[in-house]
């Protein structure tokens, strides 16, 4: 099982076009696509960089995951996402050493099978496990 | 002026051996590097991950930044680290946009010339800028 790379970097904003201003007008990042996803109460914009992509989240709810989270840390990095060529055996190493998940079996995602790996088991980084499809 | 890729994506972790052994151990990343920078009050590993790599930092003395940062947040992500073609561009675009900035002018890095924007002017994101040699 290989890590193939960091898939992206997700970053928790209050406004996205104020984020914008500074990633995609300043910084000169191109945005690749922007999308409302409701069931996972965000707005997103993709912004590839490398082999990699910067992904600015706004939460559509305040009582949210990402909104709580934004409400009591502010905004900044929220997690990173590695992608894994056999994500099952990923996991199963992970838990043979007893890290801790938010997710023990994999589920389905936008792009493919994703799993978290919780941040006290992975040195305070919330990790996104990502096997593409 | 092009932002090139995510050059680095940094952790501060309070013990570089038990972060390695996630990092490295459970999650199958490669340490091509290891080393002790006093000058940065940090001994660092180097974990390459497609085009980019995640730098694990423990700090050497609890009153260095890393180390007040340790205190004060806990381990987690600390910077990214985008590889940029034009550093002085790059720096010239955003301050006449008015951001704010730890750098104004590079500055001498491991590699090359560097220069950090401040987490209030990349919504809540340390962003380190890298031009290198």
């Amino acid at each position: 099982m290989t890590i193939k790379r960091i898939d992206h970097v997700a970053v928790v904003v209050e406004n996205l076009a104020a984020a914008l201003s500074v990633y995609r007008d300043a910084l000169g990042l191109v945005v690749s696509k922007q999308e409302t996803m409701p069931e996972q109460d965000v707005k997103m914009a993709f912004l590839p960089s490398g082999d990699s992509e910067i992904e600015l989240l706004e939460p559509i709810h305040p009582d949210s995951g990402i909104g709580r989270y934004l409400a009591r840390r502010g905004e900044g990095l929220h997690h990173i996402c590695l992608e894994v060529d056999d994500l099952q055996a990923t996991l199963a190493e992970l838990k043979a050493r007893g890290t801790q998940l938010i997710d023990e079996t994999p589920r389905r995602g936008a792009y493919g099978q994703v799993a978290f790996i919780h941040p006290k088991g992975a040195h305070g980084v919330l990790i996104e496990l990502l096997q593409r499809d």
